[in-house]
């Protein structure tokens, strides 16, 4: 690694520097047609991408600390792909000095650094425009999923052990250091964590279960951070995570983290944390995902009772009593959290080898076209919601979680809000009962301070029975 | 493994058994697609050559004990490829019990067994009939070599140490004993050896280095054995291979020795061995190629001393002075011959510092189409050689190459002398006195035994002035 | 592992549970006759010392949370050590069950463990009466400092990296949180830490240090605590220790310090720390050492900083700048102190090879047989002190650390107490300056707090010139 | 490692070259004192035992290739241990060149001098003349028997799979290669091997078990070599060995390989391979040993088939048929020689659990101190036995291997044969049957070349009924 210290570029701007850096392991072995092609990549339309991710992880761990954004910090920030015949050199200018000790970039931070290279390499080479007919059925988009996380090298034949923890990024001092505990019980039980990759939720079950896996003298521990292009720069990659992956677009993402986790936990969170919740349930209410094990608990500390109280009993309600028994709460114990985690998955264990599925990768369960592809809040869409009991269960779960979506957007989205006072309210068709509940949820979380609106919280649509 | 012991199937078939089999790396992150895709290539087109293969790997190390071939030997030898959702499994029925200790298979072969379903399952999906037009270029057939031996994993960031040893199968016991001293020398400085993986001087280097890298306590020795399919069956890979690909046919293989290889050592051999000196001197005397250093070493005990001066002379002969620079004989001495390996290597790896090509593939040496193209000796391209003095040294190296395959077609092979019989004798435009030279250099290898023809050697072609 | 869960064994103690515990390495190679001297040596006069030993470490990281004694706690804890002819087990009955998880003990915790077998062991078998003729010699004394080291596997021939830190194990908040940091950026520069293996600042450092680690990915860290069977139990081991090592006494443990140590970071600390800060000078400022070098810097945040001028002034006066020239204070700024440690270590590194002594075990560092041995104030021993201006360095040094220590003895520890109430104020011969400064060192403890003693500072000696 | 390069010393000896090597673990973290000492015993008194072992070591695997001694050969060798004090440095001057590549010492070679550096260290240091009442009990044998292989870290807590290969040294062609097929069965079961470390039936096993360990992919393979300093001059270690250890004597090498070993195979030798099996048997024959399984296999090609006829019904005819039932003759069948030990060491494995003994060292078997001490064939000494049916067998066993030991010194040995001249023969107690046997297995050695004399044998000694 060569590089230079760098003055200031600007006054109001922090310390940055330049420096070369050379991969390890993975990105080492290309050909040269594929440098070439992520040079031009790189260079060409996913330059501003690359830039962006590239931004996200070397101020990692430390973007909260400072009100501005990363991109006013660092505006002449700049990240190049540089072709050799053996292999690929990054040359970053005008770095954040964050990510160096006396001159020398951190080794984690260059280790995530490829990770964004090599997944944004794989999304221009494996999945370009020429192989889009690949990602018209289900089974492709699966496979594409599949492909970017065995590039990642994260798909490996070990024992089941991963668990999942979803939960908002900004939540209760309280709250994350339950989640905190949660981690440290997981750990000490030998389990790795995967989540979104950012703070709060993501991150404490990461740093308890650090501190647990240290105890156990645990080797080959795993803090897999699985992100997408839209959210990596609010959210960065907390420092702990060791194995970073970038997926394509949201809808990957999620199905990312049903295939892999061996159960899922859900911690407090916003109206993201419900919509996420929402799928999976849609998914699991399948009748093909009927016999499938997988563990589900929702967990936070006394404080957070309310919040699942109200998801629970709005989920009764909608989806009834069989949704309800796919999942546990537990308040306040995150001892039996772990226990109860830890029985789960050895179910999946015993059903993965009685089906011959994969430890890996959760080819078993069912994820329909449908929940694979992004759902854009028009009026028209919103209009062809239908939300009336009776309804098979997965499939109301998934319009509800449109609606939840629309609505969310049309409240607190600037786009959704500009279509709203251009078109006016959505209108959508439903059982009365059920937009009340839905109406409440939504009141609850403006009141626990989970949904942040400017003013009272208004509906902005009309019930059409 | 489940297995069931067997009695013989036959009275005059050796004993075998049945096995399932489970792969360890590489092969145990497949999707399902791609699992169903080699289920299907391994029970459509390509099973006769899975099979085929497959019994080469599992008669490792015994095939030249016996007189008959695997195949009769083996008569009722299958292979299936199983799909299981958690990845591949082999069955193996009817197969050779020497592949196995207390009914468990010897843990090499079936990592043998395994390399063949993966490189074949690699040409099946990767190589297959809708990627034909990238192996139309020059760049593109290179490409694919580079794509095997990635697959393969052996294409690994470490320091130039490769040694690729050529050589006949047949050879003498001084002979075969003198291959082994020099692979012992190699292996005590640290060398590894790449070979073609059968027997003779293709096993002696490896033998001699396994020795040698065991007294210097070496960790991670390579002993790669690069084949295909055409002649795996006759040179079964000995039992010291530790890393085996197979490469879709003749051209790839020999390209692949040549950008894998950090030097290379001619043993003795036969007619084989003199086409590939002729297809190595022909790549190194283009203009192209001319920088390049390439340590290239023919050696022998004090027997084999006339063989390698009568090649010597021939070459001094058509290709000129020039093409004899680029190669250095040394007689009886091993220590010499590593030492000078060890020096001429220390230049390659300057030399790819300097232009920052890879240590693991020599992307700069520059490979002709025409050489990676199979040539058939046809009687129209016989008679299209041009075999003159002052012709461009590569251009007549190639054609001398292709003149020497024809005749040797023409002498010993089925195909060939039923076309001489049918056509008569080849027409070769050529200089008289390079035709008698090599008239000369194919007498001379009837005399010492190196090539195999029933009754007395005659010519059969004429020479056209 | 066996175990049987427990019923709490009484309404006011903590929940408990047996367990039979097997070595994993080091001490299960022992021989018949050391096993059974070890389970002689543990049930005869050392049991009580293993008792309160192993349940140090039992509790360990989470004796601070309780204000009861881990005695008080687990009043019916034992444990045997086992014999039987494969090795040693350990069988533990009413232990703390906050040791285990779900039945099976914490690994780390089981290490822990077995180090304090094992280091019991070494002084029962190794160290016992039959040697105490080779303890009379400071090499002898050496030599046995040497040896519980090294049977304790940390030392190893790798390049230098150990910094010590010197601390109070009750410090404020904001010093804790600096010494974190300070670690911090140790470990981002590779750096591993070594302390007294307690709370506060002895584990500040190594929780940085921790954090930093994974950023870099390094493997192999190192977070050695020396500890002595007198202060164990008042200072649990911190979780994060992963080498854990007992040695016989005080003054073997400062020795251990000194040997290991590349460089030693004083943190702030209470009387203690001033008493080591005044060990370490008084070697250091021995002729024998004068070449030597060995990186020492008190730091703190700013808080912290009349603290350490307070000590400067004293050092000043009492054993002249030369003393002063041998340290370095930084205020409030980490990466300094990181930066500077480092550039210490790499001219220790030089001096060691040049002078060809181990980079494990500071040989060369001259410490005569007056430090290696204890200190016991009693009134003629105080009385012998001599502290005069114009003595020599080192001997001045060592007075002055024996009079604090006797008159810290004097003012806080029951047994000093008693004896100045029964013999009157300790006579100290010494000139008034230096006596003033001492006492007004003290005061200045009190104030801070970092000294507790009952009611208001009263010397309890008198200065006789 | 420094060197420079050397005329050869004088027209008849060999290359030679001066070097400087550094140790490798183990001996890299010594004491000050363990160095002096270390340097003081091996330049006084045991420097001459040094030289000659270092010696052996630095010609291994060539000695036999030249019929004069290795002491001729290099008369000006010489070797010195060298203090420093970051731990020991060997000073090698005229060293066989052999040992070097291109200036640069084999690694494997390295690894066995400095083993013969630690052993001898160890003899000197723990072993010492001040220990000497320690080695006087059987139990404090056995103790220093643990200590000098616990120190030579060859003892690991890891699966009983070592098998102890007996056998004479110089053996026919067929034998040897015998040895090599049975070393390979071993191998493919994931058997390591331990012998004598000599060349013949030392040697063959290990390398069969080399081929058959890389077939398997078998990594930490133990190719055990035991040896003492007597017998080390003339059977130099061969290149196999990996793991190379010095006992103090004889007997304390034989209690080596009982304890050590889970089983033990005997192939075809002379004299002191029958002398190996009565050891062995007298032990097995003790009441104490009864129930202790030791798989004990005889074996041989079939043109070894009288030898073991003859010590068979030389067994029966004197030690009962009990004795008989303790061994197994296999004749000219690898493949049921390593299937039965691999049965045998199950059993072993089995009653070690069952009875918690160590899997690395049987500390079970009970070693009266007769066996564990020398017998010197003195007159008196020889008219002491008493060989009479009727006995019981274990000291009939002793008394047996002692005449034999006896009888053979008076043949052939310096010593004997100069008492036998100067007092005539021996006089022993017998009965007349069992000295016929004798007599006739004697004869049997010298018919078959296994026991080498000039002219005819005669015995050397009388039958006093």
């Amino acid at each position: 690694m060569e590089m230079k210290s760098k003055e200031e570029t600007a006054a109001r701007a922090l310390p940055v520097q330049d420096a070369r850096i050379y991969p390890r392991g993975g990105l080492d072995v290309l050909s040269r047609a594929e440098v070439a092609r992520l040079r031009d990549a790189s260079s060409g339309g996913m330059h501003e991408l690359l830039r962006r991710c590239a931004l996200a992880v070397l101020t990692s761990g430390s973007a909260s600390d400072d009100p501005r954004a990363a991109r006013d910090l660092y505006p002449d920030f700049d990240i190049q792909v540089a072709q050799q015949d053996r292999g690929v050199r990054i040359d970053l200018s005008n770095a954040p000095a964050v990510a160096f000790v006396d001159g020398e970039i951190i080794r984690g931070i260059s280790e995530l650094l490829f990770s964004v290279v090599r997944d944004l390499a794989y999304m221009a080479i494996e999945l370009g425009p020429e192989y889009a007919s690949d990602l018209e059925t289900s089974e492709g988009i699966t496979n594409a999923v599949f492909g970017v996380l065995r590039n990642a090298r994260i798909l490996q034949p070990s024992e089941p052990n991963l668990v999942v923890c979803w939960g908002g990024h900004s939540i209760s001092r309280d709250e994350y250091l339950y989640t905190k505990q949660v981690g440290y019980e997981l750990g000490l039980r030998g389990l790795d964590i995967c989540t979104g990759c950012g703070p709060g939720a993501m991150k404490g079950p990461m740093k308890g279960a650090t501190i647990a896996h240290a105890k156990q003298r645990k080797a080959n521990t795993r803090y897999i951070g699985i992100t997408e292009p839209g959210i990596i720069a609010a959210e960065s990659p907390n420092p702990i995570v060791n194995h970073l992956v970038i997926m394509p677009d949201i809808e990957k993402r999620l199905e990312a983290f049903v295939r892999m986790g061996h159960g899922i936990i859900v911690f407090p969170g916003g109206v993201g944390t419900a919509e996420e919740i929402l799928y999976l349930l849609g998914i699991l209410l399948r009748e093909e995902n009927k016999a499938l094990p997988f563990p589900l608990i929702l967990s936070g500390p006394a404080i957070a009772a309310p919040y699942f109280e109200q998801i629970d009993r709005f989920i009764r309600l909608t989806l009834g009593e069989q949704a309800a028994s796919r999942y546990e709460i537990i308040i306040g114990d995150p001892v039996t959290v772990a226990r109860r985690m830890t029985q789960g998955i050895k179910r999946v264990r015993e059903y993965r080898l009685a089906h011959k599925d994969s430890f890996f990768f959760n080819w078993s369960v069912d994820i329909p076209a449908d929940y694979q592809q992004p759902f854009v809040p028009s009026h028209e869409a919103m209009e062809a919601l239908d939300l009336h009991h009776g309804r098979p269960a997965p499939e109301l779960a998934a319009d509800l979680r449109r609606a939840f979506s629309g609505i969310v957007a049309g409240n607190v989205k600037e786009d959704g809000m500009r279509r709203i006072e251009e078109f006016g309210p959505f209108k959508i068709h439903g059982d009365p009962d059920m937009m009340q509940a839905l109406d409440g949820l939504l009141c609850a979380f403006v009141e626990q301070r989970r949904m942040k609106i400017s003013g009272e919280y208004r509906p902005c649509y009309q019930v059409v029975t």
